[in-house]
Parts: structure tokens; sequence; C-alpha cells
């Protein structure tokens, strides 16, 4: 299946994204001629990698009717100091909230996503280590 | 260098990113038990890859002088029909408008980004065709 995105240079380091309506902007930092009015890119590598795995958790919890009161997922990275900047690993973090919750069956879930479902993880692993830590908050 | 981004969910598929002050949702589709009310997460792989080697070209091109009057940067991509569904391919399409461009310099700034800077193309290129394609509109 083809899929396209686009950015437009609005000026400086400034580009702006838009998507059925929803707009995001990219801007640089100060110290290299940014103005930090946006999102770095490179960011976006590890957001899309989060959402990805974030969405099909919470379906998959869903339909095995875990209730769940929050859910925060974060990914650390490694990125070389040295051009070109590029992460060389990932750790994902998942952070659920709730009553009682069935660790075998959130682990289940995150083992399915990055296993079978997500595509972002998919690619990456391929590069890179992607690993996974369930937390639990009460 | 360590670095770190995290997403928390909203409800049903949707989930919030925020970085520095700024905002954006993630949100699957309406036949997939979402609301539309975001980015796909997917998308952001791409958009890294369009907004990563844009600052590097938009920058390089400000050194070298070349003025440029509006700048475009598409990414298309091809995606697998099976799960886990993920990019195979990235063509990144610049166009660029202005008097009289010089495309030896634009094809210098697009290599260098890609072959020197570009740190999110430099993974993607470990695992997919990467390519370029630089077009000017007078």
């Amino acid at each position: 299946m083809k899929t396209s995105v686009s950015i437009n240079w609005l000026d400086k380091m400034a580009f702006e994204g838009e998507a059925d309506g929803h707009k995001f902007i990219f801007d640089a930092d100060p110290q290299v001629g940014g103005e930090g009015r946006g999102f770095r890119p490179k960011q976006f590598m590890m957001y899309a990698l989060a959402g990805c795995t974030a969405m099909d958790v919470i379906s998959i919890l869903k339909k095995m009717r875990v209730e769940v009161e929050a859910f925060h997922v974060e990914v650390e990275s490694e990125l070389t100091e040295e051009h070109p900047k590029h992460y060389t690993s990932a750790h994902i973090i998942f952070t659920f909230k709730g009553k009682d919750l069935p660790m075998d069956k959130l682990e289940k879930a995150v083992n399915l996503s990055e296993e079978r479902y997500c595509g972002v993880s998919t690619v990456y692993k391929k590069v890179m280590p992607v690993t996974t830590e369930i937390r639990i908050e009460e």
C-alpha cells in the first residue's frame, strides 16, 4: 500500500505538517538557528514507536476485558553524539494504573504488540535493541 | 546521550504527546475504535524522516547562500498489507521554488543530508531503500 506525508517550510528552521486537518510544527533549538516553536523531527521516531505499541496494547486489553484507569508509555533511547546523530536503542516503559491489574495479561498484550502487531517496532528491531518493561501503579 | 519521549492515554484509542509545551494527539481510524482526533503513530516515522532531512537541507542551503522562496518535502512510502504493517521503502521528494535555483547546489545539500547528517535516514537506510528526488518550481 502506498502512503505519503509532507511538510511545508514556514521560515528559518520551522516546518509545518498537516494530516486530516491536524497540524504540528517542527523547529530546531535556538543554538542551531531555530526558535523552539515545535517538535524536533528525530523525536517523532520514538513517538511513532510509543504510539504504535500503546494503541495495540490498549486495544488488546480491551478485548481481554482488562480495565485500566490510566496508561502511560515512555520510550527511553540512546542517541549517538557524533553525526549522523541517530538512535541506537529503545526501551519502552508501559505504566498502568488500575485495581488488581493482572500482570500476566499486561505482559501478553505487550508481547503481542511487540511480536505481532507493531510495525514500528518491527522496523526498529532490525537495527537496534528494542526492550520493554511493565510498571503498575496502584 | 540519553533521550526520552512519552505519551499519555486520553480515552479509547487517543493518546497525547507533549514536549517543551508543544502537544499533539494520536488517534486511530473509526473502523478500529478511534475517532480520528489526531495523527496515526506510524505516520510519525515518515514525518521524522521528512523533518530531519528538510532541516539539514534548508540550513546547508543558507550556508551556501542559496535563496529559496518555498520548500516542500514529501515522503512516499510503501506499507505492507499484512501484520505487522510496516514500511518497506521511502522516497523523499524535495520541491524548491525560487529564481534561477542552482541544481548542483540543491543536489549537494540533499546528498550531504542523506550521507552525513540525517540520523533518521541513517537508521531507515539499514532496513529499507531510501531514495531522493529534487523538483524545481519556477
